[in-house]
C-alpha cells in the first residue's frame, strides 16, 4: 500500500471512534444517549431536507461536508454540552489540539481542506456555515422537545438560554426560527423548559 | 406550522429510528454492533476521502446524498446481512414496501427525489452508484479486517464470497480493489477468513 493510501485508511479507521462519543441528547425512545457519529448523519439528512428554507443561496455540497466533519475533533476533545459554561472555557483549545492530531493523519492536501471546512464552520460567517450551525442546533432541539425536554431539565438550562442559542437561525432560516419560537413557548407551557 | 414543513419535521424525527437498526459489523473496540445511522455517516466520510481513486468523474454531491439515504429503508426492513442468502430472497420486496411508507412521509417532490436516489443506488449502473456501492462494501470489510474477521467467522462466509461481493470495486476504484485483494490474502493467512 502506498504512503498516501495508508494514511487515508488509518484516518478512516480512526473515525470509528466518533461512534463512542456520547452527547447529552437522548434518542427519541429514551433508550440511550446519542453518539456524535449518528448525530452527524442525522444533521446531514436534515440539511438535505430543509435547504429550501435557507435565506441565501447555498453550496449544499459544502454544507454536507461541513456537517459530516464538524464533530470529528470530539474524538479527542469530547462533546461539550451546549449549556455547560465551564466546558466552553477551554473548548476551543481542546478542539484545536484535537484537530491538529486528527486532521493531520490525512495527506497534507486533504488535511488542509478539512481544516478549512472546520474553521469555516466554527467561524459561522458564510451562508453555508450559518445554515450548518442552524441545523446543528435544530437537531438536538427537536430531540429535546420530543423527549419532553430531556436535556433541558439539566441544571442551568432556561428558555432564555435556549432561545439565545437558536438565534443563529433568525437570518439563516427564518421559517425554522419561527417554528423554534413556537416550540419553545409550547415547551414552557408543558413544563419541559424553565421560563 | 404549514403542511409541508410538518411533513418534513415528521420525516426528520422518523430518521431517529435508524440509530436503532443494528448491523452484523462490530465496532473496532468490539464493544457493540454498529448501527445503520453511524454506518451511513462513516460511508459519507469515506466517500469524501477516497473519491480521488474513482475511475470515472463523479458528481460527489450525488454520491454523498446516496450514501446518506441508502439505508433509510432499514427502519422498516431491517439490515440484511450481506452473506445471508435466505434474507436476500425477500430483501427487495421488504425494502420497496419500506421505501413506500418512509419516503412518502415527505412532500411529494422530495419523496420523488429520494426514490430516484435510492433506485439509482440499488441499480448500480451509474459511476456514482458504483462508487457508493464500493464504499458501502469497503467500510464493513475494513471493520472486519481490523476486528480479526469478526463477521467473517459467521456460518457460510468464505473468501470466495467476500471477493465476489467486493468485485464491484474492480471497475469503479481499481486501486482499492487491489488493496482489498491483498487484505483478503492476509486475512486467509491469519485465519480471519476461511479459504
Amino acid at each position: 500500500m502506498n504512503e498516501r493510501l495508508k494514511k487515508q485508511i488509518q484516518f478512516i479507521m480512526e473515525m470509528d471512534k466518533l461512534k463512542h462519543v456520547f452527547r447529552q441528547s437522548r434518542l427519541l425512545n429514551y433508550e440511550r444517549h446519542e453518539n456524535s457519529a449518528e448525530h452527524s448523519w442525522h444533521l446531514a439528512v436534515i440539511a438535505m431536507i430543509l435547504s429550501e428554507y435557507a435565506e441565501e443561496e447555498l453550496d449544499i455540497l459544502k454544507v454536507l461536508k461541513m456537517v459530516l466533519i464538524h464533530d470529528i475533533v470530539e474524538i479527542d476533545a469530547g462533546d461539550t454540552f451546549a449549556y455547560d459554561e465551564a466546558g466552553y472555557d477551554d473548548k476551543e483549545q481542546r478542539e484545536n489540539q484535537a484537530a491538529e492530531r486528527i486532521f493531520n493523519m490525512l495527506p497534507s492536501d486533504q488535511a488542509e481542506k478539512m481544516w478549512n471546512l472546520w474553521r469555516e464552520f466554527e467561524e459561522q460567517k458564510t451562508p453555508e456555515a450559518l445554515y450548518a450551525a442552524s441545523v446543528d442546533r435544530l437537531a438536538p432541539f427537536l430531540l429535546n422537545y420530543y423527549t419532553e425536554g430531556y436535556t433541558w431539565r439539566l441544571p442551568g438550562v432556561t428558555s432564555a438560554k435556549v432561545l439565545k442559542r437558536m438565534k443563529v437561525m433568525e437570518k439563516s432560516v427564518p421559517v425554522i426560527w419561527e417554528l423554534v419560537q413556537e416550540i419553545i413557548e409550547d415547551s414552557i407551557k408543558n413544563g419541559y423548559l424553565a421560563d
